[in-house]
């Protein structure tokens, strides 16, 4: 994809930098050099510790804003502010867009039921309202930005892993995500908001950070810049939940492997400052509602429930657990059919707005108030789903176990039970072939709802069969269905998302923390089940997209650390020696598509000095071979050839320089070095290189071939070369468990594997991923052993020192 | 310290193994040696992947059982069924412990009001109760297992960064903590017992894994032990607080600097586990009460607080944030003190009871409720105090705020603002004061009772100040004091412990989330200042104890990205190499007291190709220098003569065999390979070598002196040494940060610097815990450079490949 113009501005590029190796990178390369000299130039006039300025402001004026902003951060620190003005902003933004959406959903129902009485046209009412929408959001997605389609959370793990994903996070994406998100969530079919909110607070971010730093002027940093994503994850779900705690927790589950405890505080800060602002807000709008309860219930406090209900409530867990499976299988299978059947994916490509039709119609029509939609609670918004579900009546027992009168006649026709059955039992699907839309859009909420609907037909089942309560001896208490709502919903979302915390998050969304022991016993069940079964939703959305990615490790079987590197690695690595020729490096470089090689000081000792860019060897191979190479070189025959003649030659062609741009204060030790290698096509391979050779008419092909071969015979010199000194290495005897501790923790993309100081091999995320779904797979039983000579499997993306930051482009797969 | 026999039994040495030079270790090294070479023969007897088994019990009967277990564990796995039963049991001795702190608490109040009449009896009773209780735990601690001593966290945060502390784990510290916990506690002074619940909760992990181990014969393995280990804390901090969410972050907080997410769920199992128990024995005693309310509130729902209170709320995080600090500091002071004035030391440590007796006489003296205790509430309990403090009335305004009536009177006497206020000041103090007594004691709950009654004071004072409470336009709402008490708990709890998880445990204490939004607010700025100011009180007691410990990185500014390992290492290392004599290998040990050595290829060269450890190099120079070389040498002269003679020697002396047990499959890469050298004296130097001279008359001096010097020409043969073939490498332009994070993630000792795998430098733990000291004081100046070639610092500790685990002997100091 080419640079757009704003993102120039925005001085993206160059975190985006690395590893694009487009056509306009050489041209490009020239101005960022130009743009970084002239700017360090400027640096090095000023102060040492001083920040860079421009001379486009009056200088007095600005000497005291700078003081002034200088003592602000220094006295507050800049973290705190940033995550302050983030909590805002994502807290003003949560409130318009739940606004919005809100609005939407509601003039859904309202133009519907104005129409009473024209049943076709209240069909077509409700058909077409959310068919615009969702087609309006599909086309806004593609048109502004193909990477806003979907939930983010799965792409933010990434992120967060230090894979840089293009173009994910900036204005542009952030737009088509908002608008996107309004639109399809508003549209009334069953989505979630709070994947996209993760990244709309991690976009949000960044544009900030972008902001900051040119307002503060302080150092860009990778680690840094890590660590203010992770709070932005945190801060969006949040937001979303209106749940700073079980947010933060939440976040942290989905999106991390491993944890700073020191960042631990970024995440509630940045929540507490939107919830804050959530506060306010709702006393300007001179509403009751807090942020401690967006669906307030009210059960009993003293005795909520009986131990023998535990029983029933470890039953919810357990069905919950195998529901949340199989809803991440069913999803899975939809994309793989989406993509496998030829005919119909040909079908659906004509256009991308007849998958979305189809897909509303079909969810719409089988939803129609009138239909089938009767039987199924379809005339409720989302929210008002889930405070009929957590409301502390019984419907079964039409007596009220506490005092809030609640009509719940939507879920009574014909039958409770009837009703709830197949609201779960439809909504199961649906919500799985809606997320499947190309829109932004998330899974949470409504997973969240059909939990709560299956705990809610438990609880009844149990009110039912227990009208007058469990008796515990000497007392009796009657059965709170809501509570088994509760506890379903959090049951079923932490199965889908494998996480824990969404105990957390119903304790705070209803403000009551009676129920904690059914929660946490009913999320563990369900969690320790589905992990069993299935990757979350999350994952399997990673391998269906195919991001690079390391899976965490799911067991802590012997297996995990009986597995050593040596069981897993891939021997007869390919390298190039200090005493190597070109030949060799010609060789290396026309047999392989690998993107680093180690050095080593000779083919027989194999100790192992450094790693070396696939571009640099390029560039070192076309120094000594490429067009200008021979151009000099004739150049310099016909010199002397003047020179013997007494003639000077008509004009000299200067070698080309080159720019070695290592910009280290900027960046962290582990991020790659702004290297640009200027060759005459960075990717270019070495039979593009012999196209160009027509062009030159200086050289005969056999003067060419006879200088090639002599050329080819020299030894390589690397004397200003760009060798990685220190490439990760790991010992034959690191366990498993420890290399992929150090692969997530480093970011890392390959390691050496090496024995006092030589290079016996190679692992790549590649072989310990292979590995790790293996051991995962196999918990209990023998190690693989695979230890036959291949070639080693890198996988072609760039890599870097100490860790790699690998950039992928989004694949952005439209049925998906 | 000397091995006692049921450790041995307990076959608890092996971990303890490593490091441990003392006297019996090369006797202690041959029978391990002859234990694990009958083990493994057993082993390769049965099936690769069979358990070890004994022959004792019958056969038929054992492999019914065998089947049994094999089955449970691979149903279930053995994870599940090991949190359940340590849940079960900390649920149980919780619940044990809590009982009889409450009886000896209430036994105390008791027999001081059955003196009622009798002033002279009464202060008798009131003061020589806590202090026969205080002395005999301080005495049985120190009898028993000293190591009990103290809270337990700051030891349990060393541990799980992977230093070995001896004895800390073991039955005789569990039998020394419980008692002498439930003794301290239940002396009324002061105390609290979360951080010694988080010992016992490890102490029974370790023993319960060593249980299972012997039962199912699983692999004992480090980093299992670890994690083991980690979800072992939270379960105690869970129990203590019957908080089994807030419980679980808390020891996240406090034990951890980067958390591996997939461990999240063992904690909140065994929590859970404990709970469900907990809750099973309440309705086993009929009692009500329910794991998820330990100190009910019950403030109002709907309009808890108004935005405008949000300012008190925040006062109080400020004040509490000093005041933390100020704690934390006034216990750093008290300690010093204790130490620096030698004659009060030398007068204390007299006799051991000593100081006990006279903090204990002190302190009760001062709380005699008929002297100045009547202004400081001393008549309550810590459980009544709390259930006081946070009740929902207003004992100013005198008038119910909501339906429960509540006399309060020990808080009105003379008035409440004084007594209050003469209670935070007191108990600020004897907190600090009592917690440096020798006893089991931890410092939370003193320090949380502090804060509520700080925040009690300040809901009164606004209370006094509104008696109609805060108009919001259209609502006015009545302050709610208690609500003012639990944000004070919170904060200053929070504020001196350095957490955030303090605002969960409240919620989960008082089961109600309604003060979500002031909790959360005053718990942060309570850190923020509290953080800026001081260490933690766990930190400051590590700093204290001398313990072992990388601080956190608590600014993220500049220039901890901006420093590099090139500022920080030491350079010029003492080195020796794979050409060296033994010569100078003899010089490197004399002058030198490392415990590692890095091996380079040659002196000009410098690659570096391993590690060795001084045992290792000190056995090599004993096997070709010692005494049985010598005897060796003599023996074989002797023999040659003979021979020559036509005579056989009267005895021959067959060389040591050297023991190399490298038991790699029970370990990971990371821990210390069980290496045995076994040399007459593995601790000796070459001058205790040369004292045994005088045993040989074999060698004339002179002779030995030729011998010697011959010998000491000779290359070094490491053919059968062991190598440690990849210890921990760095490039000279690593970050601190990302050097910070290796070093806490793996529990590095020292890595070496290399570049172009040259050996440059070496980076011991002690430079980066004063580098990252450095940076946290200085946040935003330049970095310091340290450039100036020094010998390096790797502190004597005992180290091993691919980082270490030090074994550290508690350095239990008596007046801490």
């Amino acid at each position: 994809m080419a640079l757009q113009p704003e993102q120039k501005q925005l001085g993206y590029e160059q975190t985006l930098m690395h590893g694009r190796y487009t056509k306009e990178l050489g041209q490009f390369a020239k101005s960022e050099a130009a743009r970084l000299r002239v700017e360090r130039e400027q640096k090095s006039k000023e102060d040492e510790f001083r920040e860079y300025r421009d001379d486009t402001y009056c200088q007095k004026c600005k000497t005291k804003l700078v003081w002034i902003r200088d003592w602000t951060f220094s006295k507050i620190g800049e973290d705190w502010i940033f995550l302050f003005l983030l909590g805002m902003l994502m807290a003003l933004l949560s409130f318009g867009l739940d606004y919005t959406i809100a609005k939407f959903q509601t003039a859904h129902i309202w133009v519907y039921r104005e129409l009473a009485g024209h049943p076709f046209l209240q069909y077509l009412a409700w058909c077409f309202y959310p068919i615009i929408f969702v087609v309006f959001s599909a086309g806004f997605a593609h048109l502004v930005a193909p990477q806003a389609v979907g939930s983010g959370i799965p792409e933010m793990k990434t992120i967060l892993r230090g894979v840089v994903l293009k173009e994910y996070l900036n204005f542009k994406t952030l737009i088509a995500k908002v608008v996107g998100l309004a639109t399809s969530v508003g549209s009334g079919l069953p989505l979630g908001k709070e994947g996209p909110f993760v990244h709309i607070a991690s976009i949000v971010s960044t544009l900030l950070s972008k902001f900051i730093v040119t307002f503060k002027g302080i150092y860009e940093n990778e680690s840094r810049n890590i660590e203010m994503l992770a709070a932005a994850c945190a801060v969006g779900v949040s937001c979303n939940f209106a749940a700073p705690i079980g947010g933060v927790l939440f976040s942290i589950e989905v999106t991390s492997t491993y944890f700073a405890v020191r960042n631990y505080w970024r995440g509630f800060f940045g929540a507490v400052c939107g919830a804050f602002v959530f506060r306010l807000l709702a006393v300007w709008n001179q509403e009751e509602e807090t942020i401690t309860a967006l669906f307030k219930t009210n059960f009993r406090v003293d005795f909520p429930f009986d131990p023998q209900e535990l029983i029933a409530f470890s039953f919810i867990g357990v069905v919950c657990g195998f529901g949340g499976a199989l809803f991440v299988y069913l999803h899975r299978k939809i994309v793989d059919f989406n993509r496998k059947h030829k005919q119909f994916t040909r079908f659906l490509q004509k256009n991308r707005f007849i998958y979305p039709t189809l897909v509303a119609l079909f969810i719409t029509s089988i939803t129609f108030p009138l239909g089938l939609g009767q039987f199924m609670a379809a005339e409720l918004t989302q929210k008002d789903q889930i405070d009929e579900l957590f409301s502390n009546t019984t419907w079964v027992v039409r007596e009220k176990v506490d005092i809030i009168p609640d009509p719940a006649t939507y879920w009574e026709n014909p039958n409770v039970f009837v009703t709830l059955v197949s609201f779960i039992v439809m909504q199961f699907w649906m919500v799985a072939l809606a997320i499947t839309l190309p829109v932004p859009a998330g899974v949470f909420m409504p997973v969240f709802i059909i939990g709560a609907a299956f705990g809610r037909l438990v609880g009844e089942s149990m009110s039912a069969w227990f009208p007058d309560g469990i008796s515990n001896g000497h007392l009796l208490n009657k059965i709170v269905p809501g509570g088994y709502a509760v506890v379903g919903a959090a049951a079923l979302s932490g199965s889908v998302t494998h996480t824990i915390s969404t105990s957390v998050i119903v304790f705070e969304l209803t403000g009551q923390i009676t129920h904690i022991l059914p929660v946490m016993i009913a999320v563990l069940i369900a969690n320790a089940i589905s992990q069993l079964l299935q990757p979350s939703i999350y994952d399997s959305i990673i391998q269906i997209k195919r991001l690079p990615y390391l899976p965490d490790i799911s067991s802590s079987g012997p297996r995990i650390h009986n597995t050593y590197v040596e069981d897993i690695m891939v021997r007869g690595v390919k390298f190039i020696s200090w005493l190597s020729c070109y030949q060799d490096l010609r060789d290396l470089l026309d047999t392989s598509n690998l993107n680093s090689f180690p050095l080593v000081d000779a083919p027989e000792s194999m100790i192992l000095l450094g790693s070396v860019q696939r571009a640099e060897l390029e560039y070192l191979l076309d120094k000594k071979l490429g067009r200008l190479a021979r151009i000099q070189y004739t150049e310099n025959k016909r010199k002397q050839a003047a020179a013997d003649s007494g003639r000077l030659p008509s004009q000299t062609i200067t070698p080309p320089s080159r720019f070695t741009i290592v910009s280290y204060h900027s960046n962290e030790g582990n991020e790659p070095n702004l290297i640009i290698p200027i060759s005459e096509n960075p990717n270019g391979s070495i039979s593009s290189r012999k196209s160009s050779v027509a062009d030159l008419d200086d050289m005969t092909p056999e003067e060419q071939a006879e200088w090639e071969a002599a050329v080819l015979k020299e030894q390589i010199d690397f004397s200003d070369s760009q060798i990685d000194p220190a490439p990760f290495q790991l010992v034959e005897r690191t366990s498993l468990h420890k290399v992929h501790s150090l692969f997530s923790l480093l970011g890392l993309n390959h390691a050496y594997v090496t024995t006092l100081g030589r290079l016996v091999g190679v692992v790549a995320l590649k072989e310990i991923r292979r590995a790790v779904e293996h051991t995962n797979f196999y918990k209990n039983q023998r190690p693989p052993v695979v230890r036959t000579p291949s070639t080693p499997s890198i996988s072609p993306e760039p890599t870097n020192r100490n860790g790699s930051r690998p950039q992928f482009n989004l694949l952005v797969d439209e049925a998906t």
